[in-house]
């Protein structure tokens, strides 16, 4: 099958691109590249050494893969070589990570906000005008995240389409499916929510065949094709902005720094391993809705964690110490997380545990690259609003500072 | 009271603006003049005589009214003009009407669906975004449209939000409050459902003051202030793109032409005549939203009236005939429609009814101005998606071409 995937050169397109040319796909990779450009911008890098897209590429063919594609396109700012693009390559399946997708980094100020927001809604509705206009019937696959539906509610999460009843004229209740109503926590989020809507108009207008995965935290580094080589070793984000809650764990772990729990630690989150979260992605396009079938939606993860619990779980497997710092986000301090996923176990993924695979982490690449990790820059710098940054920098009289016994890093240290 | 109106050169914005300044705020209007641009693009013009305006805002302190301000900002594009204008005139309510109005035109071609979603999503989320900078406690009035709900529901149309019972992880429902599910018709349509999440994070993260206006078909030329003098007059739109259905009516029975119904025209909308429209945001920026309370949103509505039922009341006090031509539109052909609409008559709204203005705007208007109209440009040349202008061009061996019979230009004419 053609496979388009844009943002093909980040953190989940890049192992997805290999994964797909592993199995037998035509894969062509389109990315502007701005991943790398915002490191440059924040001072970051990422913890493993990754080579340039193009000594990516011919690694992978010099070990044996199938040519993959790449194309420099912004996705978002130039719809005719997108359109041109689309229309010479002939994609039966386009899988769009093309979106700023760091919920710290969308909230630093206006400028990230604007950018994320500007960025991902312009990418995803060029996506689909394009298909549009090509008049190609191609399937999109699209990233969305589990945040869309928020973490205070009080029934399970389910897939997409929440069952809801609905009063009529004559004060009858009757049933119908919706979309589960949209609860995001930060701008990145709530451009999720925007796509889906994206997502349920052209796909009614146009009858476009959207698969729409609602992931949860990916976690690990490498997938068995990146594994392949060094040149092919995936990146490994720890920074405050790009690198989730387990990653900066992992880095803190390895370097003697205390793990830095945000408040109670009592959030619970989904996970995915990395491995899974591309087998996801080829089991999607292998199995696409049928013409006129609504926007089908998958909850991507494999399991549910509370964050303190993953900091226990990484300090009895690594020695370190765990501490506390305010949280800048407004969130709750602690949520129950019961979330439906029977979509992709029906089509035959078998997950890797956490239990299992995090050892491997923290051997095999934490540790490993340790000498490379900047201490500075584990604590995010990014405050979900005014009333957030006047409490973590202490000037609200009606919250008390951070406490001075606080092991980790305050985020105001920056 | 400080009002900023983003818009304020435009079909609502403008009368808005005059009102509001006629009570005694001090009004400002933000307006990059993109509506004269498309008709420029178009090859369009309003049917009254608008002046340019600088020539309206001199007429009007001639007149004997109070200064109006005007600042040329791209709302969408010049976030660094806008930030900067918000924090000199300080405004204690903003009223966003700067958005690409017309559904028709959304959906004309990629370009002006990237164009409207662009500008309508990149417009509101820095509005939100100037407000949260700024620090300014600043209530935001949107005007939203009763289109975000849909017309294929089988319930009431609720304020906003909708009672709905969910299942609990023990099998019993509960009700909650859930902003109603969108079921957007257009491109147009579908920014104002992206609108409401923006509205909604920014209510939640930093408690901004919102109140969302869903608007109906707005219908009627001028208010009191419009009539003070010729140079006051308000925009009049007639043509396929950015006319009304009742405006295309009026201007069809002024110059003979038979009144274009789409399908059966048993399509049923609601309706509020422009004088109420212009009160409305009166009432709403005099009585904002308490802090912290969720965004505030109210149906602006009047009446319902089904497409073919305005169409006879045209016919009878104009002597105009009745035509059919193929819809466009991608839209049940039928609906019922009923509307709560509660919020706003507390406030103290007392309508027009269409019965009592519409000859007004007969005799007023529509034949004033009758010389101007040109007949080229009443159809519509957007068609909602390929099957439908496969169907109104005749092409599509599964559906008839129009008839020959059909006493109006088809969509196709052009």
């Amino acid at each position: 099958m053609r496979v388009a995937i844009l943002g093909g050169d980040g953190f989940c397109g890049w192992p997805a691109a290999l994964r797909l040319s592993a199995v037998g796909h035509d894969v062509s990779i389109v990315d502007n590249l701005s991943r790398r450009r915002i490191d440059v911008d924040l001072g970051t890098q990422s913890l493993t050494p990754i080579e340039t897209i193009d000594t990516r590429l011919e690694d992978w063919q010099r070990r044996g893969g199938t040519r993959i594609g790449f194309v420099a396109i912004d996705v978002a700012r130039d719809y005719a070589r997108l359109l041109t693009f689309i229309r010479e390559f002939r994609p039966e399946a386009i899988v769009h990570y093309a979106e700023q997708r760091s919920a710290p980094y969308s909230m630093r100020s206006s400028a990230e906000k604007r950018y994320t927001v500007e960025n991902n809604v312009a990418a995803t509705h060029n996506v689909l005008c394009a298909v549009v206009e090509s008049e190609l019937d191609c399937h999109v696959v699209h990233l969305g995240t589990m945040g869309v539906y928020g973490y205070s509610g009080t029934g399970p999460i389910p897939e997409g389409y929440a069952r809801a009843k609905f009063e009529g004229l004559d004060g009858t209740w009757t049933e119908r499916e919706i979309l589960s109503p949209a609860d995001p926590g930060s701008v990145y989020h709530m451009t999720k929510t925007l796509d889906q809507l994206l997502f349920s108009f052209y796909n009614k207008n146009d009858r476009i065949r959207i698969t729409d995965l609602h992931q949860g935290v990916v976690w690990g580094t490498n997938t068995e094709e990146c594994l392949r080589g060094e040149a092919l070793v995936n990146r490994f984000d720890y920074d405050g902005e790009y690198g989730t809650v387990l990653n900066r764990f992992l880095v803190q772990a390895a370097v003697g720094h205390p793990l830095t729990v945000y408040g109670s630690g009592g959030q619970t989150r989904a996970f995915i391993h990395i491995r899974d979260s591309v087998e996801c992605i080829r089991l999607a396009i292998e199995h696409p809705p049928s013409p006129g079938e609504r926007v089908r939606i998958f909850n991507q993860m494999t399991e549910t964690h509370r964050v303190a619990d993953l900091a226990k779980i990484v300090a009895r497997l690594s020695g370190a110490a765990i501490g506390e710092v305010p949280n800048p986000r407004r969130e709750a301090d602690s949520n129950e997380l019961v979330v439906t996923r029977s979509g992709l176990q029906k089509l035959g993924l078998k997950p890797t545990t956490l239990e299992a695979g995090l050892l491997e982490e923290i051997l095999g690449v934490a540790k490993k690259y340790a000498q490379r990790v900047d201490r500075e820059r584990i604590a995010s710098t990014s405050y979900w609003n005014a009333e957030r940054r006047r409490a973590a920098e202490g000037k609200d009289p009606r919250s008390p500072p951070a406490s001075s016994s606080t092991p980790a890093r305050s985020p105001a240290d920056r």
